[in-house]
């Protein structure tokens, strides 16, 4: 997805630093201190324009939220919403969550939500897609031993590669969900905007909970 | 599935012992006397009306091929094309399949194939679903180190069960299809009774290909 580019988005950015980090890499190790509690650290990459990421944080205090995006239009309207809300368990990173082991010591995160990531279809491609071993490797540096993965999407060819990559990696799955709105978990289901796209087109809803061994 | 009872299968059955064995543990580390051409052996549990089967061991003549059903009207009905065919790489199992072990030495089985398996759809039944991890066990048992299972429902339940199964147990997936009939797999790909009922249906038509790793 590619938003038109908002010119009201960088300033909005720029004058909000207490919500929007551009600098990730400085906060290595030490992201507590950009929340008011200490507490284990969720995050989503590629959150879009935010709404799964403000809602996880708005329902669940206990757990403290970043959301990183790349587009500076995605990220500035995620921050719209946290102006209005101004929970103190979440933060938005604009920038390139591409190589998170410069943005978070080791074992700094608890959980990494990943939520219709561009599916890069051509096989050429398989090395940007956010489940490609590479990727792996990196969610395995930065999360704790006990640290979740989360992964969703309407993309069948995305969700047949993912399970096969995260297999082969030697992650153990948790749970499959291969129509998530059809299942008992729907009711504590949170949508993305793309989930909510999908799924009112009558799309089934792939989801995907695994775990490292180590 | 349950069929009604033909009273004219067991004794066609007893009448055919060159393609059907009844008492498959007596062959257990020499299933190659059974074939005229000693090469590798690929088995399926629950072949119902052997379908799949007879049409794997005729286009591939190069395996021979176990077709095991527990329902002795099935059996009936699969020894009924394979005295027509006369396949010489096909025998079929009138027997239950739940302990193979005492049906094959170990590393006597190339490949597994299970085809739209009875999906067992309560948790309190769990066990008794041919991928739950007593089977698998004993598929890693009677399988050399290199042979492949191949899984095939229209189940999503089971199927979900199954992707976690498979790889909770260790196993290494070599591919997923989450809807069979529209990939390029298609072309080649066998089809079952079963699976001509569901997708004609126009039901996804899962596949999942795995290995062992000792
Ligand atoms: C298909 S959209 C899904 C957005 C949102 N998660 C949802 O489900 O509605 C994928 C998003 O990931 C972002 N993205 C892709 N690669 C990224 C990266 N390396 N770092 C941060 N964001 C990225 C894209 O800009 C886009 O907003
Ligand atoms: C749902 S049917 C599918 C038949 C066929 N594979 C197809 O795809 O059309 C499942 C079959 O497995 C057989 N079956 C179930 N448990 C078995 C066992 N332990 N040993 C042998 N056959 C079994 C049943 O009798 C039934 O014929």
């Amino acid at each position: 997805m590619r938003l038109k580019n908002k010119p009201w988005a960088l300033p909005l950015i720029e004058a909000n630093p207490q919500y929007v980090v551009t600098e990730p890499a400085k906060l290595r190790g030490k992201w507590d201190e950009r929340f008011t509690t200490k507490q284990p650290l969720l995050i989503e990459i590629g959150m879009g324009k935010g709404r799964f990421i403000t809602e996880m944080a708005r329902r669940d205090p206990k757990h403290n939220y970043v959301g990183i995006e790349v587009q500076t239009t995605a990220t500035g309207i995620a921050l719209k919403k946290q102006l209005e809300l101004k929970l103190p368990n979440l933060q938005l990173v604009s920038g390139d969550g591409n190589d998170l082991t410069e943005m978070f010591a080791p074992a700094e995160v608890a959980g990494i939500f990943l939520n219709f990531s561009d599916p890069w279809p051509k096989k050429r491609h398989a090395k940007r897609r956010l489940t490609y071993q590479t990727f792996l490797k990196q969610y395995q540096q930065v999360m704790q031993k006990d640290g979740t993965l989360e992964f969703k999407t309407d993309n069948r060819g995305l969700f047949e590669y993912s399970l096969t990559s995260m297999n082969n990696y030697g992650m153990v799955f948790d749970q499959v969900w291969l129509d998530l709105h059809d299942s008992p978990e729907a009711v504590d289901n949170v949508m993305t905007e793309y989930e909510e796209k999908f799924s009112q087109k009558g799309q089934p809803i792939f989801k995907l909970a695994a775990h490292f061994t180590s």
